[in-house]
Order: structure tokens, then C-alpha cells, then sequence
């Protein structure tokens, strides 16, 4: 059986049902563990607070296509997107390593405009590049890990969703897949359309002030859009052991998207990913707070239901179960 | 101007200077920073510890030839090598996050393996891989970053040797090239020879119980063995501006070395690599207390001095400098 016959999730499943087995249990390291393999990020404590750890991987041609994205755009979101993840959990963001594998014939100024992008978010979130190393290879290759610590000892997990919690996303998904296929096709867009649903795709910004308010307001259960909203949501259900009923008429779509993506407009919102929007589910109560206490949309789009653990379920405006064939990105069988 | 033309240690420096210069210095994170990169671990403080974290990516052709390594073994080598780093800051292992590329014809149960390999010397150490991620890539890459911790706010870093002090090392360099060089070319080498060899190549042993003996009887100054004796004490001299003699007749040669690769030797110890040995300075009633408290070889092999800052010399029996072509592993510019 080969890596593409399970593919990158069930992959991902074999690799922690290994490391559960095989792992000594008996370490100190392992009593301290809160949240191992199978979150946004790692989670071990230090007494008072807890410390954070995600590591991301991207890869040329597979997570990027250097026609479409430049190296300052790369660097950047080389960092968000671990910093989402570290926000995702209701974190502060501190130290990033960064690894780096590249072909020997690339411009050394290109390097530059990667690191310059990389410190322009680093800075902005006050976190400190402090490590990393480089080695030569056929494809780019961005390693970041970010490390982080909560301000308590509480966090935003994907195991903490209940029954009768809504399920409510920020801001407008949808908007990186639109951008991505502006770079790619090219349509004819007007400027400032353009920038924003470009820069949804390549300069995404993180939501670790929202999750901080999240956290604060009583959430417990949250992810962030990297893999798409339907793909993500499914992670929640998974570890909550509960499913979702999701409404197409309440998804928040973006006007731009309305404008030019009217027939994919559901469906870049729905499975597009790479949107670094903050997935989670609460009562109505807790939400209506958040809604008053954040600067971004905060949309409820559907419901943690009873049905088969780990399914979410999408219903169109008459009701029906919609069916969406691809939920989400697999990079094993997924193409750029 | 490309990167093979400045090369790996050229892009480090190249990348530590842009870090340096556009990181916003005004953050509690850059003021918590103890060591940023450029030493074997980044560190900064927590309050009465410090936080470790390194990383390093073996790319496949780069680092390691399929033809010649296991998937258990580099398994096993990917995360004792990270344990090596954070040894030579003289702290304590914990956690490792572990992110993989590779292509999809691969079949599933060689990264069984891998992650067997990996369990096995995490577990050794009381490690835990606690999270990580897998993409698609056209060769097989494996990043690992390893966290962890101080016992109290000392740590053995490269920027503290001094002029008089002497220079040291554990064990016997050269035996992971010695391995190397068996397993390419396949020279008649008996068994138990043969077992040494390539278990110091394929399944290095990290120092961690004799980094702590270092530390804890006062050597402040130390690097790990894993790009060449004389690159590695390079690194030292130029964190320290201070330079160093080695004297050939002074490098301990195993045995096995001696035996069967008597004339490289001596280039196997100095420029071979992927060692793991420790490798510090201090003066000599620390360096002859050490000696009595570990289980391995300790070797005074020459001293700090106050030549040209960076400037390793190397003297053989006459005393007469010697010049070694190649003084390490540049990944743009060796090959395997």
C-alpha cells in the first residue's frame, strides 16, 4: 500500500495511531503533554501557563507556484499561517524557526525579499525569528515552527464541542480561493477587488486578537480555515466525537465574491481553504458577545448536531442535503 | 548572484544578518531571548529556565542516500540529531515536532519504520513527538524541531571559550564517515568492526548524560560534532573571536580507524562529520574532572588561542601547519 492510497489524512491518522503505540508513556514529557499530535498545535504544561508548538511545512508546486506568488508574498505567509495556528488556539505567538531547503541556483535576493517578508508579519505579531537552518534540494521547501505560550491555562481545542452549540466562522470565507483563481485565470477584475481577494491568498492575516477574545468570552472549541471550512469543520466533529449541520444561506459571502464568482462562490467558501478564519462553536449567548466585542463579521452558519460522529451535513435553501465532492485540500491528491 | 555562489554557511550568515537587522527589537520576546540563531539551539527565558528549541531538515540525496540508510535508522538518526543540539546547549530533551515530505509511490509501511526508528530513540530519552505534519514532494524530506529546557540559567553555548583555555572532545571522531565509506563502497571489514562503524554513521548516540556532566562541573563553551571537527570548532572561534591549534597527534583515532582506513584517517576524524561527539573547551583540572565523571573517551586535542579570530590551525607531529582542502560539509557544495 502506498502514500497516495490513504492519502495526506489518512496518513496523518496512521502516523499518531504509531506514535500513540510505540510512545514510552512514562516520561515526565508525556504527563506534561495536554494536547498531543492531532490539533493546530501541541500543548504541554509549564505549571502557571502552557506551551505552544506548531510546525507547518510548504512546499514548491504543491503549496505554492512561484508564477503566481512572489518570495515576499511566500515569507509572509510562511509565518501566518503558523501563527493562525498558534491563535487557534487561543495563544500569544513568540519564537519561529525557520528550515529552508532550495535549488543552489536561486538569487540570493530573492532570499532577502522571503526574510523581509517573513519579519514584516513576525514584527507586526511581535514574534522573534530566533533559529533555523538550510540545505540545498530539487523543490523551495518553507519549515516553520512556531512556539507559543496561553496567558492562563486555558485553551481553544478541537475536542470541546457539544450538542446544541452553533457553529459560527469569522469573516468571509472564500476569499483566498478567489484570489488564487484571479492569479491563475486572470479575469478581468477592477483594482481594488482584486487587491483584496489577492491579498486574502497571499498575505492572510491571522486572527489572534479574535481568538484571544474568543477565549476570554467563554469559547473552548475552535480551528482555524486552512484545509477549508468543510474539511476543518470535519477535524471539529472528528475529535468531538459530534457531526454538523451546516446552511448554505447563512454562509457570509463576500460581495466581490457575489460580484465575480456568483456560480463557485459557495463552493470556494465552502472548500477552498487557506482562508486563516476562525472556526468555532459556542452557545448563542457566548457568541452574540463575541459579536459586540470584535471588529470583523462573526456569521452563525449552522449547528453541532447528534448525528454519526465526524460528518458534517450542508443543506441548500429548500432543506435538501447538498453533497460537495472535494471537502477540502489533500495534498496527495490535490493539484496547483 | 545565486546561492551556490555564497554557499550554505554564506546563506546562513546572509539570513542572520537580515534577522538582525529588520527584527523589531521593542517586543518581550526578543528581550526574553537568551540565544537567537546561530548557535546549535536558540534559548530563551522563562523565568527560572530556559526554554531550547532547534531544528534541523535531512533532505534525501542531501543528507542521506536511500541506497545506503534504512527508513528505520534515518528515522532514528533525523530525531538523534536534534537531540545532539539541544545536548550541546547542555539541556534536556522533551518534545519533537515532525513534519514530512514526501512523494506519494512511497509504501506506507516504510514510514512505519521511520516513525519506529523515531520512537525508538525518543523514547530512550524521555522525548515525546508531540505534533508535526506531512505534504507531497518530490524527494523525501524530513524536518524535525526539538524542544526543551535547562535545568537552572546555565548553558553551554559557542560563544565562551577563551585564549588558554584547551580544546576537548568525547569519543572518536571519524567513525560515522569511517561507516559512511562502508556502506558506499564495501570493503572487507569483519563483523564486529563493520557493526561500529556504520551504527556510528546510521544510529548516533547523542551526549546528553555527558553535556550535563559538562555543565555541571563548569565548561561553558561547546558545540556538537556534526559537520566536521575542524567546521564545527570553526564555529566556536568565530562566536568566540578567538582561534584555535589542533595537534594531529593528539586526535584520538579509534582503533578501527587505524585498522582499516589508515590513510584517511586523520580526514575522517577532521573534516568527517555527523560524529555527534561533543566537542568544548575549558581549562585543564575542569577538563581532567570531566574525564573522571564520564563513560566515554576524553581527549585534550589542542587549545584556544590568540591568532586571528575564526582561525583553526591544524599541526601535525612536526609541527608544521597542515592544510585540509575540505573542512566540512556545505550543502551546496558536497555531495553525497
Amino acid at each position: 500500500m502506498k502514500v497516495t492510497d490513504i492519502g495526506e489524512f489518512g496518513l496523518i491518522a496512521h502516523i499518531i495511531e504509531i506514535i500513540n503505540k510505540r510512545s514510552c508513556k512514562t516520561s515526565s514529557a508525556w504527563s506534561n503533554l495536554f494536547i498531543g499530535a492531532g490539533d493546530d498545535a501541541a500543548a504541554w504544561s509549564t505549571g502557571r501557563s502552557m506551551q505552544l508548538a506548531t510546525t507547518d511545512m510548504m512546499v514548491e508546486g504543491v503549496h505554492f507556484n512561484l508564477k503566481y506568488t512572489g518570495w515576499y508574498d511566500l515569507g509572509w505567509k510562511s509565518i501566518a499561517s503558523n501563527i493562525s495556528d498558534i491563535a487557534a488556539m487561543g495563544g500569544v505567538p513568540l519564537y519561529a524557526l525557520v528550515s529552508l531547503a532550495l535549488p543552489g541556483d536561486i538569487e540570493v535576493k530573492n532570499i532577502t525579499s522571503l526574510y523581509e517578508g517573513m519579519l514584516e508579519i513576525a514584527n507586526k505579531y511581535e514574534v522573534v525569528i530566533s533559529g533555523g537552518n538550510v540545505s540545498s534540494s530539487k523543490q523551495v521547501i518553507i519549515s516553520v515552527t512556531l512556539l507559543g505560550r496561553t496567558t492562563g491555562n486555558k485553551l481553544l481545542t478541537r475536542t470541546s464541542s457539544r450538542r446544541g452549540d452553533y457553529v459560527a466562522i469569522t469573516g468571509y470565507p472564500g476569499l483566498s480561493a478567489a484570489g488564487y483563481e484571479i492569479l491563475r485565470k486572470k479575469p478581468a477584475v477592477r483594482p481594488n477587488a482584486k487587491k483584496i481577494m489577492i491579498d486574502a491568498h497571499l498575505r492572510p492575516v491571522p486572527r489572534v486578537h479574535e481568538a484571544k477574545i474568543l477565549l476570554k468570552n467563554g469559547v473552548r472549541s475552535a480551528i482555524d480555515t486552512s484545509d477549508g471550512l468543510i474539511a476543518d469543520l470535519t477535524r471539529i466533529c472528528e475529535a468531538s466525537r459530534v457531526s454538523a449541520a451546516i446552511y448554505e444561506s447563512n454562509i457570509p459571502l463576500h460581495p466581490f465574491l457575489d460580484e465575480y464568482f456568483k456560480e463557485t462562490s459557495l463552493e470556494f467558501a465552502l472548500t477552498g481553504g487557506e482562508d486563516y478564519e476562525l472556526l468555532f462553536t459556542a452557545d448563542k449567548v457566548t457568541i452574540d458577545g463575541i459579536k459586540k466585542r470584535v471588529n470583523c463579521p462573526v456569521t452563525i452558519i449552522g449547528e453541532i448536531t447528534s448525528g454519526t460522529p465526524g460528518v458534517v451535513k450542508i443543506f441548500d435553501e429548500q432543506g435538501e442535503s447538498v453533497n460537495f465532492e472535494n471537502k477540502g485540500w489533500d495534498h496527495y491528491r490535490s493539484h496547483l
